[in-house]
């Protein structure tokens, strides 16, 4: 990764059945962050690793910490946390990358 | 990520004081990982999010779950987790993660 990019992940499991059409929907809400302006290479993945519980991810990466404190404070991502994240994720963990 | 494309990331601690002689000996041989056949995209990275308390990370992509398993069982893996891995770090999680 190059010096001052940082690369966003949060690993994560939802309220909803395996495979349902809520489920579904919650990864097409997130997948809109992708539009943020600073978000880029946006990945929604299948976690599938039976060593952890967790079930999806999200990556994305910003040029710098500047970029990564708008996208936190956009009212698109802070209506995401508000209105899906908050009642449909049961489990979360963020992990940010950066180059050493 | 492309259809059977496994990452493979694992975030770690080290029982190592930071910035010491020993984390960079330590990290420098990790990297040797990145020449066991299979293993693409290979990172050694800094965890640098405060809402966690995973100090590194490492990161490699594989064409398939052939390749995957090909790395675990490669001399030079088991290798470095035995020497190393399991007497320098303290925690860690594995992710795996695939397109959806």
């Amino acid at each position: 990764m190059v010096s001052d990019r940082i690369r966003h992940t949060v690993v994560f499991t939802l309220i909803h059945q395996i495979g349902s059409d809520r489920e579904d929907d919650f990864l097409q809400a997130a997948q809109q962050l992708a539009a943020i302006p600073g978000v880029e290479a946006f990945e929604v993945l299948a976690e599938i690793s039976p060593k952890n519980n967790y079930r999806f991810g999200l990556s994305m990466e910003f040029a710098n910490q500047a970029a990564y404190e708008q996208y936190n404070a956009h009212p698109d991502h802070i209506r995401f946390v508000q209105e899906r994240w908050l009642s449909e994720v049961t489990d979360f963990l963020e992990i940010d990358y950066a180059a050493r």
